[in-house]
């Protein structure tokens, strides 16, 4: 299971004070704490930036790769910022993230090749969001189709069926399980940003962990979530001991030993 | 979702001193906790009271029977105990349980075809529990063309294709999982008792409640629970809600509101 911690953005407002004031203790702090909760890359997006987006993006990952090894996923979908990102990045980076919209993923796929990075493919193209599932799936199959054309191999690639708020649309997190299977059955990867699922409740941690032991008894590969958010990694701990994804619940005894559950 | 409270069973201690004690308040605070949380129906079983079993289950059902109108699943695997007990049941009972076991189904399906029950069929047989969610789906099979036999038609039946603890077996939650999607797929009804899948393990409700969307997102029709654990009924709750089972998210909201979230 690949985790994505999510919380380096500027839309958050601690985040966007920290990078304005360039304050490289809170970053650490930020990407330091979402390590220790179980995330094995950390997301960092600076869109609220606007015109200081490459800049602030720079300074983010220089700041965080200055003092920790980590990898991180790179969350733009700028080329520019992409291009420069990915120059100054140590070890494998994941972009998030392409469409099937060609202006996008043209220029995004041949640094995604030179720089052999993985990769997010958002299931949505021109037309705008799917509705079904088997919608969602044929559009993971042309993008998959497309980064082969480029050189990229679908094991670098999590398709994500797009998560979305079940007070707007509540017939969408049925349709987005079933991408997830039939995504799967492909013999693909699959992420997705699960915390969308409760955009607009009340109570949205609780929609957030029932939510996120369903994607994953569907096959789930990856998910950017806020691991500090309670209890979520304690849900994914449980829910990986049940799906026989941690031998003899090794994890979970771990965790449960280390006061983590 | 057809709840059904499993906390009066005789294996609990509290609830055992009870029954022997003919203690008639705590028996139906029980029950009344029980359907506040949640319960649509509540278990009785005194399968641990050996030769007072009898005595004790129509104790507990006039008893709870004198103050509510709820209807009972009636828990114990002898025939003569549930031929007293629907006598005097009042209103549609569910019996817990029949198995493809010629013996046991062969005194109970006339009773259940008597007094028109509801029905649990578990999915074994003489040769012991099933491995594998195929062979759970061919007990299945099995078990609905001998109620038929009988006169008892499919909608009457749960199938409950066995729930068990991962701290054994961890193989088996992926098979369960499977089950319930293929005898979904064959338009029967399905019911487990959720709680099996932690036992041996340490912080079991957190096993608990992450088991319980997977089932949910598989198709599960109802279950057999502890209402009163907590969070499991929020966790329900927001499941359903996921699962477009509850429009406009209106049980959701109502239960916020009401601060049982």
């Amino acid at each position: 299971m690949l985790i994505i911690g999510e919380r380096i953005n500027t839309s958050r407002p601690a985040i966007k004070k920290a990078v304005q004031e360039r304050d490289k203790a809170f970053i650490l702090n930020e990407t330091q704490k979402q390590i220790e909760a179980g995330a094995s890359m950390v997301d960092v997006n600076c869109g609220t930036s606007l015109d200081k987006e490459l800049l602030d993006m720079l300074w983010l990952i220089n700041t965080i790769q200055e003092k920790s090894a980590i990898s991180l996923c790179i969350d733009s979908p700028d080329a520019a910022v992409l291009k420069e990102a990915l120059k100054i990045h140590k070890g494998r980076a994941i972009i998030n993230s392409i469409t099937a919209e060609k202006s996008r993923y043209e220029k995004i796929l041949p640094l995604c090749k030179d720089h052999d990075c993985l990769l997010i493919a958002l299931t949505l193209d021109e037309k705008g969001m799917p509705e079904t599932a088997q919608d969602r799936f044929e559009l993971a199959t042309i993008i998959m189709e497309i980064c082969q054309r480029y050189g990229i191999p679908k094991d670098s690639i999590y398709f994500d069926p797009l998560v979305r708020p079940i007070s707007a649309e509540q017939k969408q997190a049925k349709e987005f399980l079933g991408a997830i299977k039939l995504i799967k059955e492909l013999g693909l990867k699959t992420i997705a940003g699960l915390s969308n699922i409760s955009f607009g409740l009340p109570k949205r941690q609780l929609l957030n962990k029932a939510f996120l032991p369903m994607a994953l008894a569907f096959g789930l590969d990856a998910c950017i979530i806020d691991p500090l958010e309670d209890p979520l990694m304690a849900t994914l701990l449980a829910s990986s001991a049940i799906l026989d994804q941690d031998e003899y619940c090794r994890g979970y005894l771990n965790a449960y030993r280390e006061g983590k559950l």
